[in-house]
């Protein structure tokens, strides 16, 4: 029976034939840039120039964070466990949460139900914030996607709104973020700068994301570098080495430019 | 006691400061595309131009087949149980293994192994190639990356040889594996075409990568597909649905061009 | 400084020397039931006789149920793919989740929070099940662990409460449990017994477990079933076969009596 | 068509009726302990009294092993990132690996590949066991389950081989670890010890397991100690803590007997 079958919009599968949302996938390969096939396969749709650039900024902002964050704690353990490379990405990628890389997901959420409310009038976004801001007060929370352990001014912010504003690219989401630094920061009597994950968040909204998705931006960038992680790790240590009691250091390549 | 310190190389972090093998984390936003990062994570130096237009063809090749591979089954199963995107993510590539998606490794080990006694003397390929041939058969092994479950001719091959072609991009593994495709094809009487695993083992032992991150080039590929799956089964699906019993159909956008 | 070691109160580890919960491995080895040894490490006590016989009438009772469970076919997958045992078992446990193995801790947690409202007064529990299945209309919820996709009536269910009836063991969790199944059944008009996971979270309650443990029974009870899977998916298939469009019949052996 | 569904022998499922083996779930649950389920649903059949006590006692020897494990730290993380139980438990069995619990699946390969040589003569254990050694020396490998990172004399190994002794339990896999012990001992001129994953390994073949169940037993046994150790992460530390790089002490109870 026709209607037993489930179904599924995303690729068709056919002899010699994989298109993908639509699109054949030797074109992708030669016309799209991997970042916009990501766009293509999540939103549905080929992305527009500004949305291509975008998207290839969220997956490289957060390709790797050095050794502490604990998802490589997790990757380098089951490969010193002695398994395999799947099983190591597996186990880094459990280790993303709420509590890791989930900040994307948390602003994302709030910036939309929170952007909503101005609808298309963008005189009221300054109001809005000072709303959400006392409305974070009353819950006793901490926005996501604000401060940050290590950075006071995190280096991929200030970039990534570079690159949407080169392209004229400001939504309400991005507004309303901007505009929430400014009334949390006089609030605490201190800066309190977006990070990168509230800077992706705020992006993705106004790129017309599912705040859901909020948590597969991070795990597709970061992917690689739980990647490098656990090649360092068998090919560099010694099986079941004692992990974390001793501090680490950098002995890569010394500072250097991209000409 | 600094000898105390274990060592990576990967990344350097400081306040503010987040350098990838050296070369400053805003600046790679800006210059790079994904592909690029990846490959710079993954190998320690930037690409060139043939090397940026390979990586980013393998990461497109394999970013979705549909919902019938075992690890869309993995990551969907997660989602019907009730789980998080990352668990669901994380299922999905725990069932990448050698018996999918680990033709790649598989591949590449093999032509990096046997490219090696030819030297540096492209004469010696299709010799090479009929004694791995004779070889197989002694192991009584199936050559993989050869061959495909449900395509006659990977339509993404081609693709892929024809961009590395471009640039005058020719070692001695994609000859080796071209070489080898005539042999186990004369030696079965009918066409053993190398499928998009043997064609992108064959590419990345060109670059010069490690087998032993095979799999890392399909997991990296892959992740998107899993996330597309994911968020379907999470819209779209009931929970605890019976996975698999019913066959599917694909009902998303018909067959379309880039422009 | 010592003030920087953080502390666990699990199991003390020296030279010759392991002391779970204070208790010699080796005098647990000879003295306790595995299931006592499972109701030490979480309780932190030894068990009582009739803690011990229902912890361990609760470790058998979910220790396998066919083929069917998605957790089941995401250890298989796994298996499939070619991978270890260990990635298996974690990619069936990943599956286990709030709709899968969930319903023990939501129900150990809706027990918990309206049985604390009768106090020590068994009069009011009747009140109490009446209060709380108008509390699951006015919210839209079923209650969890009641029902049953498969079975009209669990017969691990009154085996559970048998055990527990005979011991004597009859806090106001099992009470409340009991009286909602007659409170609902009347709503209903017609029998919605309590299921297997209903009468663990009941049980625990009463045992004085937090909720937020209940999955954890599932997860402990199920792995010997899961490992049963994936070595018979190892040992009697092929790799990579089609996972569940075909279904399943049990030739196993046929029924027998325990003597 | 009766002959595309594939078959299961482990457990056949009906309404109101689940039979483990053949054997009914509810007779189970009163009749076996736990230790007697897995045996049966591993092994096919009900143990005897030997195996059911020998079962218990390898189930009990690996339940925890303090917090150093790096399984342990693989369950932690997760926990720590902000994730659910059962993501945690699978994070912690993926750390399990070769080099973490693999010993019991390799020692037994050994054990069972070396002792079919011996056939039913005892007599020739000594002499095979010198053949191994010398085996291992020309393949310069060190055999698994003997020696401990931590303990000179596994407290867990005597108190086995004790329960399986005082069943008259000796077996040739038996037989041949011990004569092992001494041969390799003699070899390096001080104890080299047969560790609890040596002694697991014997006993197992004795009772007829394939070695490829062998990280299953290690496996079963250790969730619970995962489970402990979530929990406490879980209730007792703040998320995303410095794990690892600061030494953790036990404060938990006293030493204390089994009356």
């Amino acid at each position: 029976m026709a209607d037993e079958k489930w179904k599924t919009g995303i690729t068709s599968i056919g002899v010699n034939r994989i298109r993908v949302r639509g699109y054949d996938i030797a074109r992708i390969m030669e016309k799209l840039s991997y970042a916009e096939a990501v766009y293509l396969l999540l939103k549905g749709e080929l992305p527009g120039k500004a949305e291509a650039e975008l998207m290839n900024a969220i997956l490289v902002s957060s390709i790797d964070h050095g050794a502490s964050p604990p998802s490589v704690l997790g990757t380098r353990a089951v490969i010193s466990g002695g398994n395999s490379l799947n099983a190591a990405i597996a186990g880094g990628i459990l280790v993303i949460g709420d509590w890791h890389g989930g900040a994307i997901e948390q602003a994302a959420k709030i910036l939309q139900e929170w952007a909503a409310k101005a609808g298309d009038d963008p005189a009221r976004i300054d109001e809005i914030a000072t709303q959400l801001s006392a409305w974070l007060d009353d819950k006793k929370r901490r926005m996501p996607g604000f401060g940050h352990r290590i950075h006071t001014a995190d280096p991929r912010t200030p970039k990534l709104f570079e690159i949407a504003a080169k392209h004229g690219y400001k939504g309400r989401h991005i507004a309303l973020c901007k505009a929430l630094e400014k009334v949390l920061s006089a609030k605490m009597g201190r800066p309190l700068p977006i990070n990168v994950d509230g800077a992706i968040a705020a992006v993705i909204s106004d790129m017309g994301f599912d705040w859901r998705l909020g948590k597969a931006f991070f795990i597709i960038s970061r992917v690689p570098g739980l990647v490098a992680h656990a090649y360092e790790e068998m090919t560099r240590e010694r099986p079941v080495r004692k992990l974390g009691p001793l501090p680490y250091e950098y002995d890569g390549p010394p500072d250097r430019e991209i000409e």
